[in-house]
């Protein structure tokens, strides 16, 4: 666990960041649409890491990832005729299935914005939620262009993943159910730890939380060779993953912080943690075994970071969120090969 | 779907029955110690079957079951001198785990007694819930007798998976909890579905509604073959189910219902509905992919149930319960490839 003390030299006066106020307006747009996920504790993890861990399951979410909630906050507060004009996103994945279902709850139509050799199912999945879906050429084609051009054409508004403050206010609603959840159970989160692809996750929680306790402790999880935020806090700037690397945590693939997310990333993070794929197939398979829960990689890292020791939670109350479960059988049950026994002992 | 009306020949007078009393006393004594699990909702399941399912995940309970709180509601009830000799239980599966969760709590010394040639690894955990393992030849002894020997020796308790009234209040707790957090959705269940092996869950469920709203219907819903529970109450008395059969699902193999579970049983349920391996099978690759949580085989019959229209939800509110979440990864994986392309679709 790496401390950030860095200069304020790459965060541009002009940046906008939401405030806490901004997240307890998404929560109230929320409330009749997304689910209150509960928060889950479990003896074997608390006697296992000395400490008392308090399990905020996205997977529970609407679309199975926390990412519905950033897409409806957005979608929510367009205009009536930005509305009717239409939503746009790239993405394969979690962010595409937030989109195109926050998008048909608001009468928006939407169009998502998908490889041409993406899984057969994943695009008629997404067709079934209503979204149109343009293919493109992976090799040849620009997906950001493509996506430009439909903005440009039909006056759409374009959903980003991650850096866009209604984005990162929807996902922010999720530290204050944690925080209301907690003190339910009469506790105080003294650390706070969430996976981070691009930073709207982490950095929503971070608003969230701090403007509700400043001295809660906020962490990022991510893969080893994924730790772009956890690299970027230490450097005090942006930096880079390497190209063309692919990561076990499919959902955390983000090339770089975003400019929004850093920005609040650099001014409220206590550092980044990262984790190897090993360590996240073997929390996966605890996932499984002791609360029972399918969580797909990218979802698992913050747990790994606990069960690992590279959070140490011991003595203190630490709240982690499993942000999404979309994961294949296939890829599920070689995780729980891969980690042996871990996925066999029954649970306590 | 086969209502009873049956005769009241095969119901004693002096047969013991919790009252709606019990079941709220049981609860308190639960409060700190029993997971609350949520009540969770679904689009798809929604969508798919017309009605308004409300769906109450114990596999997020303590021990990965619903039988910690039966298990908790028997041991706290004892006195102080009869919990300080201990109790007795035989079992390999859940209520063991629930038995000596519940005892450890309550400072009871446990002795579950377990065949010879139980997984090591089961052996292990009920050891590592601070239980004493007898362990006894399944070929030449009986377990009856051998905890039967515990208990005179002793002055231990038994602690039975479903015929006590203790045990059926404590599982009634769900049914309360059920009412009150479809209150918070703004809605009543016209229906209930739980799993049935014993009868010890839909009894307590069934005390617990229909304590509540009398109108509302119960459904036990039983594995092929182990469907004990609908043909007895369809004959009017307690049938059997062949012997030496094994079921997919094997938290549900009890040999016929319980002389006081099949008294409840008769005077309140609607009637018993049983689904295949097959049915079942899909119904945990539901669970994966829609709802991310992991299923037994026998957790998931209710959820079956639904799924395959044997019971129809169309315009009604129908709650059911996934009772346990304890499979092994081979078992549950070959359960996802069996199921085919239901676990591979993403949530929607």
């Amino acid at each position: 666990m790496t401390s950030s003390r860095t200069s304020d030299r790459s965060a541009p006066p002009d940046i906008p960041s939401p405030g806490l106020a901004d997240i307890e307006q998404a929560r109230e747009g929320l409330r009749l649409v997304a689910v209150v996920t509960p928060l889950l504790r479990s003896t074997e993890l608390d006697e296992r890491t000395g400490g008392r861990v308090l399990i905020k399951p996205e997977v529970l979410q609407r679309t199975g990832s926390f990412k519905f909630r950033g897409a409806y906050n957005k979608i929510s507060r367009l205009g009536e005729v930005e509305r009717r004009r239409g939503v746009v996103a790239f993405s394969s994945g979690n962010h595409a299935q937030g989109v195109a279902a926050a998008a048909r709850l608001l009468g928006a139509p939407a169009t998502i914005v998908m490889p041409a050799d993406a899984p057969a199912i994943k695009v008629a999945n997404t067709r079934a939620l209503g979204a149109e879906v343009v293919l493109y050429d992976r090799a040849r084609q620009d997906r950001e262009a493509i996506a430009a051009g439909i903005v440009r054409e039909r006056g759409a508004t374009l959903v980003r993943p991650y850096d866009d403050p209604d984005v990162i206010a929807g996902q922010g609603t999720i530290g204050l159910e944690i925080a209301d959840q907690a003190a339910e159970f009469g506790l105080t989160p003294d650390l706070l730890l969430a996976p981070c692809g691009g930073g709207g996750l982490i950095s929503g929680l971070a608003l969230a939380i701090k403007g509700r306790r400043p001295q809660t402790e906020v962490i990022a999880v991510e893969p080893v060779g994924f730790d772009d935020t956890g690299r970027s806090l230490r450097a005090g700037e942006r930096v880079r993953n390497a190209l063309g690397d692919v990561s076990f945590c499919d959902a955390l693939m983000a090339p770089t912080p975003g400019l929004i997310t850093f920005a609040i990333n650099r001014r409220l993070l206590s550092g980044g943690v990262a984790v190897t794929d090993e360590e996240t197939a073997t929390a996966m398979a605890f996932a499984f075994r002791a609360l029972k829960l399918v969580v797909e990689p990218g979802g698992a890292v913050a747990l790994a970071a606990v069960l690992t020791g590279k959070i140490s939670c011991a003595g203190r109350v630490v709240a982690l969120v499993l942000s999404g479960g979309n994961v294949d059988p296939e890829t599920f049950a070689a995780a729980l090969a891969r980690a042996g026994s871990e996925a066999s002992t029954p649970r306590r």
